[in-house]
């Protein structure tokens, strides 16, 4: 423990109190920035997935460029309106994964869980490789060693988040507010400078032309369809996050659901005008991208030209901010912080959400608790481990890590819509008042239309991207379902295999009979043998294995010597080995008295480094594991807590949270669980 | 422990009866061959060490390689001779570690206990080394992967030992016994076919010249010094081994000091002869070798040319026995058995020096005794894993490995034979009689002799070695030292600290105060508080932590329904955390009642499979681990073995060795030690 305990202290410093957003309720203005930096920051990096793709069918692709832009919105706008009908719905906050789980069963919901955990890496990966792409036209230095930057960054995040950082309101309310007024104050100025002052505004890559690749060479027919459907899928990547919204209902001010539902409807307002604006300003100024694997590349009067790669929003704020420096450096700024800030988002999302599938059993059933923050600390490693191996592989490539995301965002996207019109469904079959069932039909038509058109994409998606890589994301979803499902079936078994039957008599065992396991004469053997006096059990031995003849002479002399009025039995083992014959004994005590319950004692050393345990404890351990599959059997440590043990108690005391020290904590009460603590 | 032990399944197959030599006494026909391999083996590399470094001269240099084989073996006779005395001072078999710990102090001692260590790694790896080297004049094959050969071996030996091979004395006698006899055969016939049959035999390598090393080139003064004393260095290898009889002087029929000082003198004889011989005959045939690393090569007529390497028993069996190849392929396979015996002698001792050291306690005190064999298997896994690094590191390149031998060896001669005059003089103190006196005064001056030859041997092997290769073993020697002193001082302190003094009362705590953990209402924790409550504590609570309300209803609503008329506290925990609530609930009681001990019970699954644990357990883990830190509190599990638990039982079972199961092993006494066993 204590050295990865070392290494972490190392990285982390010393810890701070856990995080908690605060038990206050959100108003309208902070909530929307507290959800809605993920899908807002999507917004830095679809449009050039958008024109990437189409720069295949060179100079013919980009005219495209709006009307995928539309579909996208029209997408979006769906998408937004569905997950408002479930805002209502569920004022609990319940996600995609409870929406699916209550309404079509624990396999669905599995499904949802599982496309959800590797979306949470993605998302991580993404942003930050898009955050470290879009900072290179700040700082060029970047450029080339982009996964590795990308991958210090993860660390940093995942460091903070071990730490457990304090998040305010305006942790999220300054970075998203400043992206949306940089994002949407660049678009207008641009516009502005365009249509107001006259100007012939034009991209830095708008005197080059785009040579696409042969394989679109003709761009008619399936060549068209299938590069188009891929420049959508990619685009689509813009509509993740929205969900967010729908888990932090309970955060809402009352009225909850209507407040959530009107943050929705502003989030995609938003999100579709700055995506909207980007792509037209950038048809407007010509602006241009080339696929960064190669397979379209610029030339200049039909020469080819090398020119390094600069991301949409770094080409338009150079260009519209050409004459004011300033502008250009606070809109590249705040798409990098608000790129990092969604991948922080992942890091509280993970672990929440494995929080929930481990109470349901699908995950090892520790982490539910908050035990020691452990639960949460290793969901933070994963999820940063995960994602540092990412973009470390795709050394921060997004094109090439787009092409796994989105797949799970709209299979959770489809499944839970599909959940929703089922939840209509149920509920109209009871539901009388004329006025609620036309709510509720109407609800479920939008839910209806929202899940048919997530359908569709998600075909798209998948049909587009699958052999470019969504088939890695498809594969970890198969994983995780698989491992999840097993973990679960496996506590079923146990948990049947536990379950009281109406047979199992309360069979008291008739007497204890204690046994102290003797290996030397000290105070922690004197400790455990008068501890196991004080049970007063109905017979108390020591017993000492001679494995070592002086040695065994040794310890039958200074126990004599101790008087401690009990005889020391000594069992001869002349092939020098302790485990065999000491179980062999508690065997024969078992044997010979069937109905009895055997206590053994073990004294055992407290110990604070890690080495000490190398040296001691070793037999011990061995014992008690054996001692553990006999029937009948108890076994009691006797702790005897060295000097040094001091030192990894304190470090204990100071990794656990001080949590239960808050006042609420502790408070005792008795019996059933809904009588009043008065009892007490 | 399962995937480990999967894979050592996978390489071992199952387990064989534990290892034992029987409690037989050896004949001294069988004692040669038990003790002897290794210092025998060491005849198959001696001489072509001597040969090569010599070659660094050029041909000038192997007309010393005669002198330095008398050199050789004087320092081989001083050796039998001084251990000749050990084996009558210490019929027990003391072995150098006993002698220098005894005559000369804990530090001595350890100095000879890390030699020996060391040297047992490179017995393996040189051993090996040598075995695939000369095995190549039969199997041309091995050549150019002689590293990955040996590393096979070892890896073989390593599976034997693990395994426990029932080795017999024919185990040892027939390779042994093979070797020499075909060894001194082909020396025997090779005399024959020059002096008896006239012929004039010569070398494979006898018409070939050897230009030597320009460093070394005119052979006179300090040149000729230091390469005569790097030659003479490496060619005593010829003398490691030679210890071993008296180690195993209690393993001999009575007398045993005297068969055991006869067999060693016997010994040093057939030893002296076969590296006697080889020089000789290499000399008369003008065998020649070059250093492999390429500080020396051959030409022929002034031109340079290249020849594969054959070690000197290759070369000589080949040419003696050019006309009756049998004798040339039981010459080389006798030399590679007896090599790859050797090896096996050190996956003996390397262990059972491991056993002493621990119970010197200057190594984890469990390996003294030989509870499931664990200790055994972890030495011969480092031993194994160390010379595996060895020979791939040095790709069994024999000459690389010898810089590193030897210094060991020579550092535990010299301190074995101080500690002997020391021996000697203190028994000269209290003995009278005049004859013993006579003896033992002759034998200080044997031991004295032997010392001073071999402290010189040790400071020309230092000097002449040490920037060789040397200062690794001395580093290795050091690391250990320090390591082990360490570790002796660390069981030091905790036994000061838990040692009983006098002031230690027997305080009795008044009551027991027993607190019983329920997670969850069901049959490990019927039983936990079913056995809780056969101790019959002072009182008895059962507490769970309200760490999920949904969950805690669920166990308190079960709770009452199985009626087990003990009120179930419920812990309030806000922070869902169970560990901290749990823990100061805990505290609470004991500083209420301090005279009093609170014992904890904790139901606990037993399971087969180690991702089970993962699984279970893992709070449960958590929250012993920190009782363990509180003062007067005794921590009892409830084991509730599932039914999975059967497979890893099985498996316990099967890894212990059976040895308990034996006649005269679990036998109880009670009291004294020394009392009849009648009294049970």
């Amino acid at each position: 423990m204590s050295v990865t305990d070392f290494l972490k202290r190392l990285l982390i410093g010393r810890k701070l109190a856990s995080t908690q957003l605060g038990e206050t309720l959100l108003p309208k203005r902070i909530a929307l920035p507290v959800f809605a930096s993920d899908a807002l920051s999507s917004v830095a990096y679809a449009p050039d997935e958008i024109l990437l793709t189409l720069s295949l069918a060179g100079m013919a692709g980009f005219a495209f460029s709006w009307q995928i832009a539309i579909v996208v919105a029209v997408v979006m706008l769906l998408v937004v309106m569905s997950y408002r009908q479930t805002v209502h719905a569920y004022p609990s906050g319940g996600g995609d994964y409870e929406v699916a789980t209550v309404n079509l069963g624990a396999n669905a919901g599995l499904v949802v869980a599982s496309a959800l955990l590797v979306d949470y890496v993605l998302t991580v990966a993404v942003s930050v490789s898009s955050g470290i792409q879009n900072a290179k036209a700040m700082l060029p230095f970047l450029a080339g060693n982009e996964g590795m930057w990308a991958g210090a960054v993860i660390l940093l995040l995942m460091a903070m988040n071990l730490r457990g950082v304090k998040e305010s309101g305006s942790f999220f309310a300054i970075p998203t507010y400043g992206f949306m007024i940089a994002v949407i104050g660049m678009v207008i100025w641009g516009f502005f400078r365009i249509f107001g002052l006259g100007e012939q505004l034009l991209a830095p890559t708008a005197d080059l032309e785009v040579v696409g690749s042969p394989a679109y060479d003709p761009f008619v027919g399936m060549a068209m369809i299938a590069l188009l459907a891929r420049a959508f899928s990619s685009g689509s990547a813009a509509l993740t996050g929205v969900e967010a919204i729908s888990n932090g209902v309970p955060s809402f001010r009352e009225p909850k659901s209507k407040n959530a539902a009107t943050t929705l409807a502003l989030l995609g307002l938003v999100a579709i005008s700055m995506f909207g604006g980007i792509i037209a300003l950038s048809h407007l100024t010509q602006l241009k991208l080339i696929d960064p694997d190669g397979q379209s590349h610029f030339t200049q009067n039909g020469v080819p030209i090398e020119v390094p790669h600069e991301t949409v929003i770094g080409q338009m704020a150079r260009m519209v901010f050409s004459d004011f420096p300033v502008g250009f450096y606070f809109v590249i700024t705040a798409t990098m912080v608000i790129l990092f800030l969604a991948a922080n988002t992942a890091f509280n999302g993970f672990p929440v959400l494995g929080s929930i599938l481990a109470r349901d059993g699908f995950l090892p059933r520790m982490l539910h608790t908050r035990g020691d923050r452990l639960a949460y600390s290793n969901g933070i490693l994963v999820l940063a481990l995960a994602a540092l191996g990412l973009v470390l592989v795709f050394n921060a490539n997004v094109t090439a890590l787009i092409q796994l995301y989105v797949v799970g965002v709209f299979v959770s996207f489809t499944i839970s819509q599909f959940g929703m019109t089922k939840h209509w469904t149920r509920h109209l079959k009871s539901e009388k008042d004329p006025k609620l069932r036309a709510h509720m039909i109407r609800s479920r038509v939008i839910n209806t239309i929202g899940m048919t058109g997530t359908a569709v994409v998600l075909v798209i998606v998948l049909a587009s991207k699958f052999i470019y890589g969504a088939y890695w994301a498809v594969l970890a979803m198969a994983v995780l379902f698989v491992l999840m499902r097993s973990i679960r079936r496996h506590y079923q078994k146990v948990s049947d295999e536990v379950a009281i039957g109406p047979s199992d008599a309360r069979m008291l065992p008739s007497r204890v009979r204690a046994v102290v396991l003797v290996q030397e004469v000290n105070k922690p053997t004197v400790r455990a043998v008068n501890f196991a006096r004080a049970t007063r059990p109905s017979s108390l031995e020591a017993v000492t294995v001679a494995f070592d003849d002086a040695h065994t002479k040794e310890v039958v002399a200074s126990w004599d010597e101790q008087g401690l009025e009990l005889p020391l039995k000594v069992i001869s083992s002349p092939y020098r080995e302790i485990t065999g014959p000491f179980l062999n004994y508690v065997r024969g005590i078992r044997s010979d008295n069937p109905r009895d319950v055997v206590c053994v004692y073990i004294p055992e050393f407290v110990v604070g480094h890690w080495w000490e345990q190398l040296l001691h404890n070793q037999t011990t351990l061995i014992v008690r594991t054996r001692l553990n599959f006999m029937q009948g059997v108890m076994v009691t440590s006797v702790p005897f807590q060295l000097a040094s043990s001091k030192y990894a108690f304190d470090r204990a005391e100071r990794n656990s949270a001080a949590a239960w020290r808050r006042p609420g904590s502790g408070q005792v009460r008795v019996g059933g669980y809904d009588e009043p603590r008065a009892k007490e």
